[in-house]
């Protein structure tokens, strides 16, 4: 069941993430030009929604970054890693399906073939690759640290036993880690679009290049390996980090 | 008193709801221009409102689709139905009508007769049936797969024991399922202005055709079912859904 | 000192509340045009901070609507009334005399007298009496319904035992209510700027009167009954219909 | 493991703090223009996460002036406030640092200036020393007495027990405190950018100096010490306001 969550998990986060950046780059969209506070409240919302429906069931890591962070300090089975990575990609693959369906009449009205790339993945807002990375590592570190730092506040989540699971049923930890993807959006995410996700980058790239968008353009796969690797490096500083500290008690 | 709390909560829901559409939409209203984020947090906070006065009483559903969706699973009484959702489209009327007055020198000097029914009721942004359908379907699937996920995570509902009443008398829910409905506005609301609701959409088009609202165009009335139909079906679904993959324990 | 906590938190009230029209109305600010989300966001904070300072010790009425509506259901003693609304009164005028302080360059350099008495007190947008009070009337009658209503569900406020003071002490209250407050002004607050307490807005206009601010209009005294009386209506009557539903178990 | 805690912490601080206004003003950034709401509500998470990830350690002071305004009523070791403040700034410079890094492409591309200065520092809207000062301690007032009372709600805090970190364990009170600093950036942010903060603008100020800007102006030494000597009076009479009012229980 926790790879059914992971893969439902994910599957919301990226519809209503992608959705909202949809919502704002689509032609004749309600909520066109709907700027910055629009999309990152909306991701934040996302991660929010995703980790009540499913935080319970496999602790809502929906995020490669995360399972591979907390496997490396030893608080994840590397035994499930390769089935958690696999569902949230695949729901990442689903989840943009729906934002596609969702924003049916709205893909052909849309003249701008980076816009509609950008409702699936991030790109850069000036390219250069060492600069990018940095930006990816630094958002993702800020990630896993401070899911950490709310596990560990709330009792939840102690040094020796760090468990998502326990920690989003609490209550309001999936708020909070939604505001803490909200802090980061709003933050960190001028640069290159904040991924800090490879799962949430990598499954709607796949999307994108599958599906039949008229009018859009390639998928800028020399990109692709940016908002994989960065947030992977960033999500195992992270926990590392958090672990040296000993602030978990 | 379920069927008054029903009726009262409705009556807030769109008090709150259309009333903040109309504070972004009528002519010389200072929220004029307010943006999307106004919109969608105006209603993200009217279901909130809305929740808190009412949830522990009739449990808030305050709208047709939770409450079919919630029947067909087996976890609201057949015989409740018709009075909750009759309570609720009459309580939709009543908070048009509060609307109105509230906002009453703002319509004679409000010339655009689309953005004065658009106060009452949705309509979308490009015009296509099943297009419009599919939006409303998986918009009001997220909505009560998400209240269905925020109860289960917090204990108050359990997949033997939907009680929407329950859940709501735990203090943080009722602001939880209102950020649920910023993050579907945000997200989900571009192409049809997210109606979600059958009486939320139903109820205001009755009022609109009603109502003496000077230089008002006609209500509509060929779009009418699909703000009704769509979320039934995604509200179903969204209640299906949930119950099949057993997150709730 | 319930007394001094009503001058305390509507001092911080309205120095928080007035404080974001300044910030969005004065010339050079840096907060200048941040539009309608800054100024109702602005107003929904400041009433939480009010109430997280002096909820536990006075009930945080804040507003003598509040008072009188509580008063006027057998839920709060008429002997403390004139002590209340004196208190609050005179909080408001402090706080005023604050934010004229903050703001200090930026009176002369702002052109717009209006501008400069919006800082201080409410004006319609439309003029238009018995509808302006009607809209006072409205938004106070939902924000009274309203904060019982968080109180009922809460547990912490019961038909027969309306205390304020309780339901402050639970922690998440002042933030619901604060909340609540920026719901009525997103919703209700276009037609004619959400008084709805007539401390907020009386003791500013006395402050405008006094105060020797660069420029100045007359304080507008023709309009100050409005958002006196309406809020009194509102309120009373949104503890009435409270009472008389029965939601409070 | 105070001192690293109140070191991190406010490097989480500044890094989303710094970051969101680098976010809004320089070049090219995605989050260019975003307004007055995502530069305050940047901060105000900045506050929060910090708050999560150290609060239950250090009880997240995270500002000199919180740190000597707790010591001057006799709620914090004397002997701890040189450390504390050591960190606080070291903390500072370092955050300071990532957001140089994460926004790294975008200095060269940004030709103002004064944009890039104030990434790092605060500036007056409208120069006024005593203004100026005024409005900061104004400001940080409003900041401990806040912090103070949403502790006393809790009932974390009391008149003869000001813990900080046995508030930050309650699980709210870190999102509290960064409504609290949402609320006073809103409302008295206008005419300074609100530090409140000294080492959170002299931290900064000092990796403006030394960093490799291309293209920066000098570091405004001469309005330096307003953001430090306002906010340490401001935070002083915060805390020896609440002391007097006795709403600690």
């Amino acid at each position: 069941m926790e790879y059914l969550a992971e893969f439902i998990g994910t599957a919301i986060l990226v519809l209503l993430g992608n959705g909202v950046v949809a919502g704002v780059l689509l032609a004749k969209s309600k909520a066109n030009n709907g700027g910055w506070i629009v999309i990152t409240l909306g991701w934040g919302m996302a991660v929010m929604v995703a980790a009540y429906v499913t935080g319970q069931v496999s602790g809502a890591h929906l995020n490669p970054a995360l399972t591979l962070g907390l496997a490396s300090i030893g608080d994840f089975s590397w035994a499930m890693v390769p089935g958690y990575i696999t569902a949230q990609l695949a729901g990442a693959v689903m989840g943009s399906v729906l934002v596609y369906l969702a924003y049916l009449p709205h893909w052909r009205i849309t003249e701008d073939a980076d816009a509609k790339l950008a409702v699936f993945s991030t790109a850069p807002a000036v390219r250069n690759a060492p600069a990018n990375f940095t930006t990816e590592v630094i958002g993702t570190f800020m990630l896993v640290l401070g899911i950490l730092g709310i596990g560990a506040n709330s009792g939840a989540i102690t040094q020796d036993n760090v468990d998502l699971s326990a920690l989003f049923s609490t209550g309001i930890a999936p708020l909070l880690v939604g505001l803490l993807v909200l802090a980061i959006g709003l933050s960190l995410g001028g640069p290159t679009g904040y991924a800090i996700n490879p799962a949430r980058d990598l499954g709607p790239r796949i999307a994108h290049f599958l599906l039949p968008i008229p009018g859009k353009r390639d998928s800028d796969w020399s990109y692709a390996w940016i908002p994989v690797v960065g947030p992977v490096v960033g999500g195992v500083l992270g926990a590392l980090v958090w672990k040296l500290t000993g602030f978990g008690g």
